[in-house]
């Protein structure tokens, strides 16, 4: 049923799409976004490379080609409480969804004045979120994007649930007593860790405010465009290829369309989950009509459709487009292999009718990287945030020289 | 061995009394405060029972008593990182004491800007600490003041670990799989959700960083006098007995002290952890003495000495002075009764002799609650507080109109 519905960070790369489709399907949007996705291009010399228009553009071209409206406020949620407070008691919405994070792990890794940042931001606009909502006087669904890296690898290749855990545990007598418990998690950057006290927030919130929450643990994104941004050039959807923002499909087709062999960290044995754009935006739709019901603990969905392994994901590219594969130095602290079972049966559950990556990889190639090739800068493809001082970016292992294989 | 020492937050209750152990135990130390505990007592128009000097005129003193030199410097730690950081760069401490957080559970929940505050404040001088932490060429130990309330109370009676708790997995085999984790947070107010996300932060920046860290979970602090602090009467220390700083036993003395009924939230079936404040510096320095290695998890100890039920505190308390027992409506979101068995082992085991509360509590009643009686404020004393808009404050129950007992 159509409703109001406010999408905090709904100018960037998750957001726009959802702006687009919910005001598709007849709901009344207001986007609330302080436009940092642009600001932080500007900072970091880099750019999408489909072209992005003004967010004033975007809704115009949204209103000419549809006849709908979607409003826009320029609101930093994470800074400016009075004025979100304000905004969401004249709006009245049903739902709130909740993009408005910095979303990069190697950004958030770059320097002091990026990890802090991103836990300012981060923390700050959830928690204002949730203060808001529990003091309106109405009763307002949640939906936050969270991550599945919050969950982390576990080596006993127990299949990852959907946010809760079952545990037991051993008593004073040696019975074993069972508990089911937030799944214990185990960040891999400060980024991530924020999306670990988002959830601690959710939690507590939930259980004081009786407030309805959805939590979705996202894969990586791959894909651009969806039904509604393929409309009308003027609403197609980011493409990064950064080293800071740019998720790893993404950096491979450039490396490929630039003639320059496709980067691996480390043996590329980490198996990671992914989920294409348009399949985010139903998901996401999926959550908004499904709410818990108050009194409800938070509701998690893991919203993936397929794992992969990425020196599999680099031999698919290859296979595609004839690039070489280069090993290099792995600028993250993670484990060298990884193995990843996850659960994603809510989703489905509900009809999520996933597009795989075998199948809509070669027209992502041709419609995106091929097509605008001429607004790449290579400069920006490298990846060179490090986790640690001690680690070097850019540099090749050895396991590269012997293959023969470097990118400088 | 005398080390350098920088103590965030040493101007409060746990801080200045830890400041003058470390400094008479030959540390040099450096207290950085903003001051804020002081700025609260003006917003509430409260204040400690016992009159508390300036921080100049209290370091001077102590000068003048032990010929010891403490360092003030007024620095904003959650949101002046470059000084902060200056600070730590040019005084090189082997160690940091972490007391820079908001501390009260029922100021946390008083409104959306409270709320907001004790958020920000916490984690942004958490995460400056570690960022700072981890930017620094050399290796300091962090010792932080959590709390006990961080893990919330577990209804089958299993004994509260320190930190970790060993849990069972079932593979896909069934097999049992044993797994250590940190233990299944349940926080019952902003303020304890913050000491949360604190612990999310200390696991991801020991792993990543290799910091050393060392968290310790604090029960309720009783008393207000130390050796140090006994020395003048310029370096008192706080007696807080206000409706939001008030621990439950100060609270108790102000009633008793004031013809006042003790004033006991729902049944007074909540069991409580307890710790005397000279056992809390000594715990400290304890932990200061004795650092997790580099690549060490976050070392977790119970700070606390002995376990009470609320009524029965009420009864030592009313056995002392003779007063009466009120019950009123719990202004808290909690289970109306519960049990707390918690190891302290680890402080034990490296020496900590415990005050008990039945001890020190006629010493703690005569030498402050009655020697500073003509400073007392008694409408400060009920909680004001709610966890949530539906609950009212300072209303009898039912179960004390029975009684004949009421505040109002």
């Amino acid at each position: 049923m159509p409703s109001r519905i406010v999408i905090v960070g709904g100018d960037g790369f998750c957001g726009w799409p959802t702006a687009l489709h919910h005001s598709r399907l007849g709901h009344e949007v207001t986007i609330l976004d302080n436009l940092s996705r642009r600001a932080i291009d500007e900072e970091l010399g880099a750019q999408s490379l489909t072209p992005i228009c003004s967010i004033e553009d975007r809704i115009d071209a949204w209103k000419e080609v549809t006849g709908n409206s979607i409003e826009f406020l320029n609101v930093d949620v994470s800074k400016d409480y009075d004025l979100f407070f304000s905004v969401l008691k004249e709006k009245q919405p049903k739902t709130l969804i909740h993009f408005g994070e910095q979303r990069a792990a190697p950004y958030s890794m770059k320097d002091p004045t990026r990890k802090r940042y991103t836990v300012d931001n981060n923390i700050g606009a959830t928690h204002n979120i949730l203060v808001a909502l529990s003091h309106l006087a109405t009763d307002v669904h949640l939906v936050h994007l969270g991550t599945m890296g919050v969950y982390g690898y576990d080596e006993a290749g127990i299949e990852i649930p959907e946010g809760y855990l079952t545990i037991f545990l051993k008593d004073g007598e040696g019975n074993m007593i069972e508990r089911q418990i937030l799944y214990p998690s185990q960040p891999g950057s400060v980024y991530h860790m924020t999306k670990v006290m988002d959830q601690r927030m959710f939690q507590y919130y939930a259980k004081n405010d009786n407030m309805r929450i959805t939590d979705l643990h996202q894969g990586i994104v791959w894909g651009t465009q969806t039904e509604e941004t393929r409309l009308d050039d003027r609403l197609i959807n980011r493409f990064d290829y950064d080293g800071d923002y740019g998720t790893v499909l993404n950096r491979f087709l450039m490396q490929a369309a630039s003639d320059l062999p496709l980067t691996v960290h480390g043996t590329g044995g980490q198996t990671r989950a992914f989920i294409n754009i348009q399949d985010t935006v139903k998901s996401v739709a999926l959550a908004v009509d499904n709410p818990p019901a108050r009194g409800d603990k938070v509701k998690i969905m893991n919203q993936m459709t397929e794992t992969h392994r990425v020196r599999d994901l680099a031999k698919i590219v290859s296979d595609i487009t004839g690039s070489k594969i280069a090993l290099v130095r792995n600028p993250r602290k993670e484990a060298i292999e990884n193995n990843l079972s996850v659960s994603n049966k809510t989703l489905l559950g509900m009809g999520l009718n996933p597009i795989t990556l075998a199948e809509g990889l070669l027209e992502e190639t041709v419609e995106i990287a091929t097509r605008y090739f001429d607004r790449v800068r290579t400069d920006t493809v490298a990846a060179t945030a490090v986790w640690t001082a001690d680690q070097r970016p850019g540099i090749v292992t050895e396991a590269a020289l012997d293959r023969g294989k470097s990118i400088q």
